[in-house]
């Protein structure tokens, strides 16, 4: 049992309640608050000059908060600062230590503000710092992608279709298609990222506040770009937003799962094409035969697990306008998908980097028949129409059976258009890279 | 840095592994193992018996391992045994606290099976718990659902479509269709323990052992009533088995949702048909009026997160046959599914309970145009067409403005098909409760 | 622009109403509607004959319409009754076509019944039938499983984990676990049919009619075991039964998936275990040299069509009690998804009997390392402690080197433990399925 | 049956397939790329025009081609150009029909590329045109809500959290709220049809062709920004770039979902806030007396079916790259989920242009209550700790009880940070809309 008087801010009336209803109102909260504190401390610090600036508060009580402030937020750094059993969320454990340590002042803090708005500004910082992390490691995956490109441009890898050998293709054109892949992945993080670039600090229990609040000011000092205006809007975010950050995310998901995909298949013993040194592998309880690619496949895997969290991010969305309870499980999806995204996303370039290959079995899956597209095309070049070529040739396909590499080497080359094998356009890729670094060093 | 001679039961060669890829791998098994223990321990012991009947085990290293796993069952019970840092999963834990407490006998725990069968085994058995243990709660909320409807079989509440008042009902018609539906819920949630009531302890790696094992024997132990025979098959059911099983409990948080919607409606200024207690209620950190519905709020969006596990299920499964690591990622999403749907299902049958109806705001919600079907129902009967009936009452629904409170009673007290608002069969829905619970306990 | 009075049943007030707000409402019900005519045709006949059985129809009243009916479904067998521009759904079509020919007579057919119980009926009629039919498919293609692993019960297959060569195993193992997967969803769909298997007519808008319905009588004669008694409940029941009805395909497709995975992975040159009659492949439009497993590919895809069916059940269902019109768009998601089940569940059983095996191509794939375990295992019954022996023989790998085909088929022999390659248990499988047959037809 | 030599473009064997395979096959292919076919044939004008440019096509063959195209681009928009049951897709269609009109100057249409590279250039720029079509419409939909906003600045509404009445707010609160969202997700659209327009056209089955194609110049004819340089990346989009496209549109629908809620609480008896002219109603089949929103709760609806298409993009993407046929299946879903947001779209500017409120029923909806969080802050503000003062105020709410309509008004106006109820910044929200109208309109 659960004394309300000693417990909740908003408390007041000696109601008795149920462990078990404090426990699933409380659900994850305390775990997942403690991630957010960092950023619930820096923009109570910003509401706190704020609320000196609009002289709601005297200089000296907001002096006195935001030097506590500063001290929380080193002592949160350092991991002393954490979340206490009888804080009922983080936001309630601010409070609650100003409180303790300054006494009337720190009851001063939640002025003008409503837990509404704090959390909905708390998120935003943390979510907007997270897709742009996310997007630079995209970057990142993608200029690793790029350098090996550049150095396997001539290694020699059939190209499927349908898991059946297609066209001669390389390794080079392999890491180049990851790398615009990953490119654009980051460009949807950081798109996203831009998106919800907006405060809601101010907007309160979503309907304003008697305060003449200093919402721009305190927007720019937590680096904003704007005002979400309208505390309906702000509210009406909730979910949405993440929903949407979280489909971003997706988009980088979806590429590791092609990648790894990919990488399953190469370290089969079938195909042979690539292995992955021992740190990327385990083995089995039971049969020591095993080397396997765990790594990979949990990589593969978290595709699920975004989804999963992306998932719950649009249901709990089916309400009406403005602040409802419900929200509050918005939280625990949000941050799920992004912690998985990001140990993904820092193993990435690692992982692409080490995977080796070998040309011996790469070539070796090569056959004449791939060949075929080469000379139907040729044929339609020199006037038949390519329908026709294209019959001639799909009858003659053993007399292909012999091509040997230079065969496959010479398809590759004369594939010139941009971005084919014979014409990776790396340097264009490189360029798009650079110019999207730019974009996220300088917002 | 980990060295994996030290680590994993599969280690052997001194390579050395990262700390970002052991954390990776590992995920939160360390957690979710913690809880799937229980089953493990029991599903080892029987193991270990069924190795002694097939003469594989002597029988005093057997005798040894069970006495352990006694020990090990109770103290995990009393929260003594737990996973330790060291320990990749909860499978691991086991062998080595077993190897560090008998020696060389420890290490034959493992004889015939692999990790593989032995998480599905543990898996299976909590699972089939879990959704025992929801559908006896389901049904133990509908039978509060049916007491509460009997006490208000006369109690007025407008009946309504689109969220428009339709025609007159009762209190007690609402209670008599959740607790309907919550049988529904009973019933699948049981239809998917059946489902998955087989064991696959003894498939080892998905190919078998060279060994007779005692399978049938070890499954009547754990108390299963069949076999999945193929190792194949109980590999694929991985994912498949967890989302269906999900699939039943979002019928029982879909009920919950709607209710939890009605009562969300009902205690608000503007319907006022009920009114929760304060425990059920919360405040607002900033606005000294409130006095929200917390509780049922939460309730409503558990079935987001239910459906987000629900959904990271599907997703896991798109793979060939066999095992892939990445079905460790089932784990999580069921355990979460499950665990917030206890919670939920705990709670409901005290909240059914408590809240509470106001007749005279019910009655005062009525208005004399829900008669209009009545009418153009009993003209059809005495022979109009039901369609001229419809027409002819819809043109003078203000002579049906002045009805009153018996005008109302009446029209529920006509409505006597089985089920309708004056003839609920609640004896009916009794007589199904009690054979469900039968069906429960009996198996 | 519409002319209301032209229009709807329920229109009587001259209204215009934009064509785009026509079509938006009425969505692709004309489509889907015709669809369910049969099921809606049947249940209006049920409940004429009910209305004369309640005596709220005179006897000949209810022949003609009885009769007229009779035609219609005739009509609609041979295609010849369809839904007309004019009619907002097929409910609607009915009785205009009844008044069109019975006159007066033909505007009583809708005494004592909404369409809203109208479309709930005829739904479960429609979604029984689906189920019990896929059920009887995914029975079929196990019956073709079990046969296929009979003959193919010696021939040689690497065992797979993490898509690495494992250990020893057979065509025949991978036949039966199909087949024990199949079985299974069988058992998940009948599951499902049956327990929707209950009767909603006769609950009106929800609120039920002062009329005294035969609902039992009227249940038997369109073959329900049982009534779903609370109007409330048969309307919470929609989009939570049919989402609950698609989790019970969406096993079935995951079987699917895992198979067409396998056999995708069979086909290609790398694996070479398997190829496909040319009538399961496709071309390509460019290369000559493609031949394509179009079919197989369709059919691991179509997961992805009813997993998205799914989710549109599950997010439709977000409501308070009771009827609102959001709940018209359960109707094509859980169409849609049966649709696509059918389809693929039809040409299953040919695709599983046509694919050839290369037993020269599984021999080769073959590596000694795959008798690992058995070694490990031998000297653990030996007396030897499983781990250490594991560590010996992983020490020892190159020992295993010279392994030939012999060696492989002995180490699949000794593996007897029920269900394992040496003892698929096709017997147990063989009498499972037939029980579930008898289930089925008699069920 | 099919005889495959009649058949596709692929055939030239003889084999005869079952029409339930050629069905299954083609799926929804015929109708879905009849939607497709306009963007089909520009870029395959464009291609043209391209080979023409890099020579390898005679000019000549390129101008009977280009002509008879700009033909049966002007036949397609009047309806006169539709798929054929012979044909396998749209692609196949455009051949057949120039070879037809052209002779074998037809047949050299397909030279140079593949229906893969032609289904994603056409997907792009049928995507590309839905989204900014949606985003200009959210646009729209925002400026009759700021108009409405304006209009409604000072009618007083109860502001609500929890779905209990919280403090005073206005309808212009509650329009200028919408408006910003509908902000929000016409950025969202507009940045999602930014990141995806990009010409995959030239990539081929995936690996380019041996030919020196003007990439560059034929995707700035068809007005793409840049390229998909690699072929395996384009590929690799597939199914990915719509589903965050999607997610995008997803945004909108949830904006809708909420504004429709809304809409749908306020026009209940017991709200009265609103109501709805007629041909934004429908009347029910069975009670005379109904009139409901079925418009709005079918926008609300329209949610699931945006996210079941949604979530059937997530789960076809599960593949390794390079084209495999299960990406065919992303088709259906986006067409689908793009028509039901452009239906929802269309309509809802004039749903909210139309919907009336009642001031009367707004008002009497205040309680004295609703000030209690201005008091607190006032005391706040002249020096009391805020949770002293939220206390104090706690204990005295009946003194509120006595608040008139002024005193509502009051507390409405001396809200006045940015975007609160006293402070709308209208003028803010029409500059944001301007500057996006202008972004959408130069590109």
């Amino acid at each position: 049992m659960t004394k309300r008087d000693q417990g909740p801010l908003w408390a007041a009336d000696g109601v008795v309640v149920d462990e078990s209803i404090v426990r699933f109102c409380r659900g994850d909260d305390q775990t997942l608050d403690h991630d957010l504190l960092g950023d619930d401390l820096r923009a109570t610090r910003a509401h706190v000059r704020g609320l000196v600036a609009a002289e709601v508060l005297a200089p000296a009580d907001g002096g006195q908060l935001v030097e506590a402030l500063d001290t929380l937020i080193e002592e949160y750094a350092e991991g002393r600062f954490t979340l206490g059993s009888q804080d009922e969320d983080g936001h309630s454990a601010i409070e609650r230590v100003l409180t303790e340590r300054l006494g009337d002042v720190g009851k001063k803090v939640h002025t003008g503000r409503s837990r509404n708005d704090q959390v909905l500004v708390a998120s935003r910082l943390w979510l907007k710092r997270q897709l742009l992390a996310l997007s630079a490691e995209a970057l990142g995956a993608a200029e690793v992608c790029l350098n090996r490109a550049a150095a396997h441009e001539h290694t020699p890898m059939p190209g499927y279709t349908h898991l059946q050998r297609a066209m001669p293709s390389t390794v080079g054109f392999w890491f180049a298609g990851q790398a615009e892949c990953l490119l654009e992945d980051s460009a949807a993080l950081a798109q996203a990222a831009g998106w919800l670039d907006r405060s809601p600090l101010g907007t309160a229990a979503g309907y304003g506040i008697n305060l003449p609040l200093a919402r721009d000011e305190v927007a720019r000092e937590l680096g904003f770009s704007d005002l979400v205006l309208n505390g309906l809007c702000a509210q009406n975010g909730r979910g949405r937003i993440e929903a949407h950050a979280l489909s971003a995310v997706l988009c980088l998901m979806s590429s590791v799962r092609r990648i790894a995909w990919d990488l399953s298949l190469f370290v089969t013993a079938e195909f042979g094409f690539a292995t992955l040194p021992a740190r990327w592998c385990t083995g089995s309880s039971i049969m020591p035969n095993k080397k396997n690619p765990d790594v990979v496949e949990l990589m593969r895997a978290s595709f699920a697990e975004v989804a999963g969290a992306h998932q719950a991010l649009l249901h709990a969305q089916a309400l009406p306008s403005a602040y409802h309870r419900d929200l509050q499980v918005t939280k625990g999806p949000m941050m799920r998908g992004v912690h998985t995204a990001r140990q993904v996303a820092g193993l990435l370039p690692g992982l692409l980097a080490d995977v080796q290959f070998d040309e011996a079995r790469l070539l070796a899956a090569h056959d004449g028949a791939m060949l075929a597209t080469d000379v139907a095309t040729d044929q339609a070049r020199a006037g038949k129409s390519f329908r026709d070529a294209y019959r001639a040739v799909k009858e003659k396909l053993d007399d292909l059976a012999a091509a040997g590499p230079e065969a496959f080497a010479e398809s590759v080359r004369v594939r010139v258009s941009p971005g084919a094998p014979g014409a990776l356009g790396l340097d264009r890729l490189k360029a798009r890279a650079e110019s999207q670094r730019r974009g996220l060093t300088h917002g």
